[in-house]
């Protein structure tokens, strides 16, 4: 459990939220707000704030938070850029530890009021010591506490797991999102950082280092003021969990409008690139592999070499994988003499026997085992991939057991490929995924998250080098 | 409609599929191939043949091939490799014009027995002028003449459309198809080659170059005996409709393995990417793209430049889409004086205004409306691209009529990036593709479909300078 003396605890654990500015109709944030918290079915009382409404969604409503009886312990503000002082003054008074401000209308627009406006905000949030999050956010979620403190009430539908996100941008951090529901990938801590008044990147990564419920971390970068500070959070992060990190704005034209969407300044793509990967940071230029890297490093412990063994029922695909490995920098494991007598052995000749091992339609249990162990067993093997093609001739169903059972033997990683059309395998994908081996649809996506999973055990060799063999790990799980 | 006397007419029009080797057994490929022909609706009568069995799936039985009293126009042989020289026989004598052979153990085998076998088999062809697809192969299919002849039954499931798919891979034809089935993008002709016995690549394309039903072809490549051959075949194909290719094997570990499977030399990957570029070709590494590009190059027409202008309700996917038009070495347009002020007029000041174009919360129809005119009548625009965010507050169904509105107006591309949870807005994206807009969920795939279709235009455009500027287009349509 974290600790509830962190400033961030109110945020991530309160008790009651109140959404001030809350609105019974569908079109208004305000309404999504209060329609978020219920669909995610928070525990604690929610109380919608309106001038004038008596009931929001079914929920009595205040015309102040000040008329509110019990403690508010998290606010979202959802009312006009002019009215969020008193809003915020009321808060104070009323001792809430965490604040949301939805409201758009500051520092990212072409006004100099707006960036007016935004330094009163942080100076307000300064003084009295208030962690504020945006202004100009989608909001938070904390899924394992069924908190959605956001305007997006499908965030409730998310499945509860290990990764955490933190975006500068709420329109990557749905597409993040969006993949993870589809695919079942489980998330934990969701976090829009809006315009940043006084809370960014920096200031988040110590509380996740320290979170159990987080075991990867991915970060959606566009523009920092102090890229020290975060370069430094990463740095001081990955000794204990991987940060998976991409930063957008790689071009000139698309660095102007990051400057123009977060007020900070973009900086060298390449410069940020290179200083991301020194601080050890995984950095990728595409969300969808945020999400498949975070995923095999809440699964698997890092990789400690890089030569792959491929094992398939179908040949193209085999070769789209070799292909793949090749690409990503990754070496195909030359399998030992001992390997390859004991596979041609047991193996027909109509298939392709060495690495890529190609079963064709050796389809034997006994088979796929022998041939996954002598694999696994190899020397020359560091991880293992295999392919499976839904069909009516390959029974995917039957060979959770047998790969889930060779996987236990071995301490190498098992990745699994596995293609079907939507709606046959998601069962089987879920066993699998329970069992420690990640599953992924596509060849070139498996290889993209196990290369991410190889960088992740060079960063900890790196730092473990760094600190002259005093196991950083150790270290951290003792915060 | 294809011409009868085309020696492929028999494999994509029969009016009679016989199933030599069909089988009761639901694990036996001639199980499903029956099957396959079934559920596609096949109009014409199907006959199963098995030495024993009275009935096979519901449908009366035969012996033998002479036992059929109607014509035969295909016949997919699912029989022992040593049983197929008497069924290829009884063909011929009933005057099979079709023939496809499923049946493994031919040249793909580690075994010299099979290699023979094989040379017998296209000297078999060859002598009877007889076209044969495989042997080793899983098929082909017509989807819009109700033809499912390959051992995969959801085949039959897909929607009809005009893109056809030939592949020396049976493993990466399903990969294409399953993401067909998901996306809901039609298929036409289907076509495993197998081990190509006496009908390669370069035996069909002039075909499909013919064909009314394909607009689009797609060939996964991994090896060749002739590559000039298949070259000479793409170099014909292109003046009429795009050829989208793969070549797998890039590495030398792959090369290897695509030999095997093959037993033709992969040969350097690097020859032969250029080799099908300069052919006329439209290359990528990924099957998934291959799809993608297909897609818009049956919905669009070749665009003329490669000035994109970008629309966008959300700053971060504008900059991910952004940075992925500079990577693909399009470019971003740079908005005409004109363009810039009327823009600046009805746009608030809180978003960015400049290419890309972030309305955030404009969301009237009419500075929707507005802005997509805008951007669709400046002439330093060549392409537009529109990306939405499935949300509460997003309104993607109201915005179908406007866009197509717009774009009806404009002889430019419009492009659409929707970006939603499954289940959500499918329908919409059936809309929007009958009205000429292509929809990708990704930022990365919409911006590599359009490098695809700005390609094939400077194809085309080669193609034009090379005659002299006839128009070889025109030249097409006569066929």
């Amino acid at each position: 459990m974290a600790n509830p003396k962190n400033p961030f605890f109110p945020l991530f654990h309160p008790r009651s939220v109140a959404v001030i500015g809350a609105s019974g109709n569908p079109l208004k944030m305000g309404y999504q707000c209060v329609q978020s918290l219920k669909q995610c079915s928070f525990p604690g009382p929610i109380y919608p704030v309106h001038p004038q409404e008596k009931e929001i969604l079914g929920l009595p409503a205040y015309t102040d938070v000040r008329q509110i009886r019990g403690r508010v312990d998290l606010a979202m503000l959802v009312v006009p850029a002019a009215e969020i002082f008193p809003a915020l003054e009321a808060c104070r008074k009323k001792g809430t530890g965490g604040i949301v401000i939805i409201t758009a209308g500051f520092r990212e627009i072409d006004d100099p009021k707006g960036e007016h406006l935004q330094k009163e905000l942080s100076a307000f949030a300064n003084r009295h010591g208030i962690k504020i999050i945006g202004p100009n956010t989608f909001g938070v979620a904390n899924l394992h506490a069924n908190l959605n403190a956001s305007f997006t009430p499908s965030f409730s539908r998310l499945e509860k797991g290990p990764i955490s996100l933190v975006s500068q941008s709420g329109g990557v951090a749905h597409l993040i999102v969006h993949q993870a529901f589809d695919e079942g990938v489980g998330l934990g801590k969701i976090v829009g950082l809006g315009n940043r008044c006084n809370v960014d990147f920096a200031d988040l990564l110590p509380y996740l280092a320290e979170d159990k419920e987080t075991r990867c971390i991915i970060l959606f970068v566009e523009g920092q003021d102090d890229p020290r500070a975060l370069l430094s959070a990463i740095k001081n992060t990955v000794p204990f969990k991987p940060v998976v990190a991409m930063k957008a704005g790689q071009s000139a034209e698309s660095a102007r409008a990051a400057r123009s969407h977060t007020g900070s300044l973009a900086g060298r793509y390449e410069i940020y690139d290179a200083a991301l990967r020194q601080a050890g940071g995984i950095v990728s230029q595409d969300p969808g592999e945020l999400l498949d890297i975070a995923k095999i490093l809440t699964i698997l412990e890092p990789v400690k070499g890089k030569s792959v063994a491929i094992m398939t029922f179908q040949a193209g695909p085999g070769i789209l994988l070799t292909d793949a490995v090749i690409r990503s920098g990754l070496s195909m494991a030359v399998l030992s003499e001992k390997t390859q007598e004991r596979i041609n052995r047991f193996l027909p000749p109509f298939t392709i026997r060495t690495n890529p091992v190609d079963m064709a339609f050796a389809h034997s249990e006994e088979a796929f085992d022998e041939t996954a162990r002598c694999l696994l067993d190899d020397r020359n093997v560091d991880a293992l991939i295999v392919f499976l093609l839904h069909h009516p001739f390959m029974n995917i169903t039957g060979i959770v057991g047998p790969l889930l059972r060779q996987k236990q033997k071995s301490s190498k990683p098992v990745i699994l490929c596995a293609n079907a059309p939507r709606g046959f395998i998601e069962d089987e994908v879920t066993e699998f995924e329970k069992g420690g081996i990640p599953v992924y649809p596509q060849p070139e996506r498996a290889i993209r998250a196990l290369k991410g999973l190889f960088a992740y055990g060079e960063i900890r060799e790196r730092e473990r080098r760094r600190e002259g063999g005093a196991g950083s790990r150790e270290q951290g799980a003792e915060i």
